[in-house]
């Protein structure tokens, strides 16, 4: 194997472990937002990292993945399930590279390995992500049901369409540098689905509006959860570049800065609007948004752009915040949708403004142009609609693959709520538990 | 120095660091199945980390890692006490590599500083899952003393006649890729020499059963160990291979596979034989045996056997535990006898069945024959005679030298057993504490 | 870019990486030693998280390491400042490397994105080493506003001025390996300046001597918090040859050996002195210890040196400790002065007893004289000479520059000082609080 293709397994899989541990810190931040008795956000995000590894293996990583089918869905039998099976000629298995890593494609050397455990790790948290919304009101064999349509067919569809360099809006020309939506807004979409079906079940218990999940702050586990989930993002965007090269290290930076800048933004804007302390929630808010949105672009930009992307994400997350908040029929007390749908939209946007095309060339994005205000004029206007079309026509797909699927798995299961008002009743004798969130 | 070497240098240097986080993290596991208060185990994992660099330092690595007296223990003097002490010039300190990394053994070109923080890793996390048995029992005193006499000899000599490419059982054939009996089942013999003699005083004490360690699960320290177990298994496993590789990349498949595996395989079997839902010690114990059995032949098998050897993995656990249930004379709450005694024994036999040649010369072990079940036929036989043979030899030894070692202790000391009941009595008024494990 | 430069790069982005969880570990020590309620502890560490690398980004990365004007400041505005901002072609960003990294000077091929990381998370962890004094004593909004100004100046000007090769004090040949004095001592001297000011006003609110902050612990956190600082050294140190090579490996046997022997020495001291197994407490403030003293010259020995610095760590910490404790007019419970000042200062004249050429030329710093223990003679004196009067510079200059900038901040927001009473009040109802650290 050629040096640097070494170097680049080295780093990529690296990447993959950062990013495999952020699936398990999002249980962490549930708990470190609502409270250390709920043993089954930890047991949520444990199941979500076993299915994800079982089905991803098994065919989910093909789905999405291998050579597609008219670039709408990888080859679910490329090389065999299970990564091969018992075979030991597998293309980059033990010896070569997995096909889109060739020169051919994007060039890298990864092999099944560290491509694999990289891009597992990306579905994971994805679903963990989606899985804030499914709270105590979700019972947990409905979950582990979803999660396996979901490695199977939800998370794969936009990866093979994005990220596979066969995939049709690839060869569109849409670019989402590490899953601003591949991620983190079409966690959001696929989260609305859940939520829809969640309403539709209370409204027919009688309920009026849905029960809000308070917040009961844990600041240990809170902030345990933000600090590897930063250091996890060290993984998510550099190692989205899937090569070690300076392109890597720009996106250190570009990464890190928007997560600082961000968070001096929320801090800044909500003392200003409240004059007190805005504590940790809203400091764990400001990185996590400030990580957001700098994802789909945090190979295409310079550091000056991170810090002003990143310093937008401040009023950005709490005006978002505000405005979702009036909605009464679903409870997103961990911000699934003013984060990540929002975030991670926003940011995808972004991209057609913010590009500078020495940075996409170096992170192997040598197609994009410049943005709107690096003078990339009508090719960069071009962009801003590609991108918008990309997003959503990912979102309706992934938002109605999560409805069916739910609404399936709930013919089958008589329903897919618990009994809430049970379970919440044995938490709310405490008196934190009273204080609401905003 | 060749650049391959120094890619496996930084490869095996970050395994050796995650490996390093296993032994605290063991702590984290008593504390998150025991209870928060047992501030013991966190200072026993921290002692055990002490010790063991600073003993394994001192002559243990020589004792296990430099050439051996007739392939039974390394020689103590090697190159100097503490790593040369003072001397600028031994081989693999300043420049050239460790002897055994050298072309004419494993030629991966490894420094003493990399090998040694490697494996001295391997010998703190080995101490640390012996260390689960005892509990509040043992006199912190005699487990230090315990851990003096561990580093330099008990760890040692399976590792000397295994792990050395000088060690007798080695030049006979025998192979333990990263530790199925020279760290899992060895660790449980070790276990039991301390747990009789525990039992033997508890005896004279008139006691007619052990009294049994309670489960008071700390939901957050139990899943922040088994995150950390996990990460801390890349290195182990993959670490393994000695050098950065193709085969290194195919050992974090089948090491997360078998983890996913039996993670699902419990969960399943648990399920159906209780009707419940088997909560967080079930899953990390499932977890934990899916990564025990793949550890001695990780790098000889597929990803798809390594699928099979995790779904075994479940039902395996549960038969093995409820067995041990049944004797009285010790407590074992964390689970040293079915999971790491049984699964790294288990995962050891099971060599001579699934190993398929290819994979097994990837990794640097080109004499182990293909397994019977990829038509390995008669050398296959010889090859199961051989593990079985050189396990028997290491478990009666290790076993043996344990209990010597407590036994030698106990008659300096008075006894290595604390006033249990007291101690105990002190942390029962909760209620917890009366849930039992099974 | 060159093989070796990869390698270097990636390592030292690891190192980097590493050193950067220490800040919110930091964090988590308070929090373990104090008690979990304190979640102003967490987030001041989040917040100097955020303001290092912004603050870091927009101009102290070049005061500290851009060309210096006349040896003593980098210039500020040297490739523009966040890191060149919007520009493409700052040398070593997306091409080239960082000037100091060229083969004119440490010849290392750093790039920005590396080097960046890595210096400013050193910058970031040595704010929360003087964080640790502020308690709950100083005004969180006082604070943000220090921490402006340490890292655009008061960090930055030691490491101009020694670790920057063309600053006044490298050139006359001084050397701090990792920073005993550019971080640790200079830590232990900001604080002294931020603890002067806030005993003067404390004297004026009549009080006659400083409240002290009780020891409260908490096992998980302490044990959390000094595994992921012992992990996080591994890249302080190796990290600082700025290169991965031979030395970088031995720098790791040499930090984990001085660690390993300061626990054992202080835990075999303490319990002579008390007859009492000495605890968490003792245990945690040991590994420090070690790792603090052989900060500054952990390059530059062999690892029989490192073991021999490290056991007299224990007994240097106890002395210190109890030396300290003698003064009542300030608070010091998380251990800044007799850990960071005491150990920082004594590490780095050690420099002058213990250096091997050998080890020294390995690290990059061929003019460092053997040290007096092995033969240095007249040399080692005068390197002796120059490392105290470095000290003595930077220690005034630090410590003016902190009070001053905490007198100002204090005339402008009318006192740093909360209302401390009443926060400790708020918290005293607890027993444990009661127990007194020593």
């Amino acid at each position: 194997m050629v040096n640097e293709f070494l170097v680049n397994n080295l780093f990529v899989l690296i990447a993959g472990l950062l990013v495999f541990i952020m699936t398990i810190s999002i249980g962490f931040l549930e708990v470190g937002e609502l409270g250390e008795d709920l043993t089954v956000s930890l047991l949520k995000t444990m199941l979500i990292t076993g299915s994800a590894l079982f089905f991803m293996a098994f065919v989910g990583f093909n789905t999405a993945f291998a050579p597609t089918i008219s670039g709408l869905i990888g080859n679910p039998f490329y090389g065999g399930l299970f990564l091969g099976g018992f075979s030991t000629n597998l293309p980059g298995l033990l010896t070569d590279v997995w096909w889109s890593m060739t020169s051919a494609y994007f060039g890298t050397g990864l092999t099944v390995g560290t491509y694999f455990l990289f891009e597992t790790a990306f579905a994971s948290v994805t679903l963990a992500i989606v899985g804030v919304v499914t709270l105590r009101k979700m019972k947990i064999e409905a979950f582990v049901i979803y999660s396996v349509v979901y490695f199977v067919l939800i998370w794969n569809l936009p990866a093979a369409w994005i990220w596979n360099p066969s995939g049709w809006l690839f060869l569109l020309g849409m670019r989402d540098f590490a899953g601003g939506l591949v991620v983190h807004a079409a966690a959001g979409a696929a989260g609305l689905g859940i939520l829809y079906q969640i309403w539709r079940e209370e409204k027919k218990k009688g309920l009026l509006e849905s029960p809000r999940a308070a917040v009961n702050l844990r600041p240990g586990w809170l902030t345990l959860s933000i600090l590897l989930l930063w250091v996890g993002w060290f993984g998510f965007n550099p190692g989205s570049v899937l090569a070690f090269n300076n392109s890597a290290m720009v996106v250190v930076l570009t990464t890190f800065l928007a997560a600082a800048s961000a968070f001096l933004s929320i801090m800044f804007f909500q003392y200003v609007l409240t004059k007190q302390n805005p504590g940790l929630l809203y400091a764990v808010n400001g990185v996590l948004m400030g990580l957001i949105i700098i994802t789909p672009l945090a190979g295409f930009v310079s550091p000056g752009s991170a810090v002003i992307l990143g310093l937008i994400g401040g009023p950005l997350f709490l005006a978002a915040e505000r405005w979702f908040s009036r909605f009464h029929w679903f409870s997103d007390p961990v911000g699934l949708l003013p984060g990540h749908l929002v975030g991670g939209l926003f940011g995808l946007l972004m991209i057609a403004l913010f590009t500078q095309q020495a940075f996409a060339t170096a992170s192997g994005n040598p197609t994009l142009p410049d943005g709107i205000l690096f003078g990339g004029g009508y090719a960069a206007v071009q962009q801003l609609g590609i991108e918008a079309f990309g997003a959503a026509v990912v979102l309706v797909t992934v938002f109605v693959l999560s409805y069916i699927t739910v609404w399936l798995i709930s013919s089958a299961i008589h329903g897919i709520t618990t009994d809430y008002n049970k379970s919440v009743l044995g938490d709310l004798p405490r008196k934190r538990d009273l204080q609401e969130r905003i």
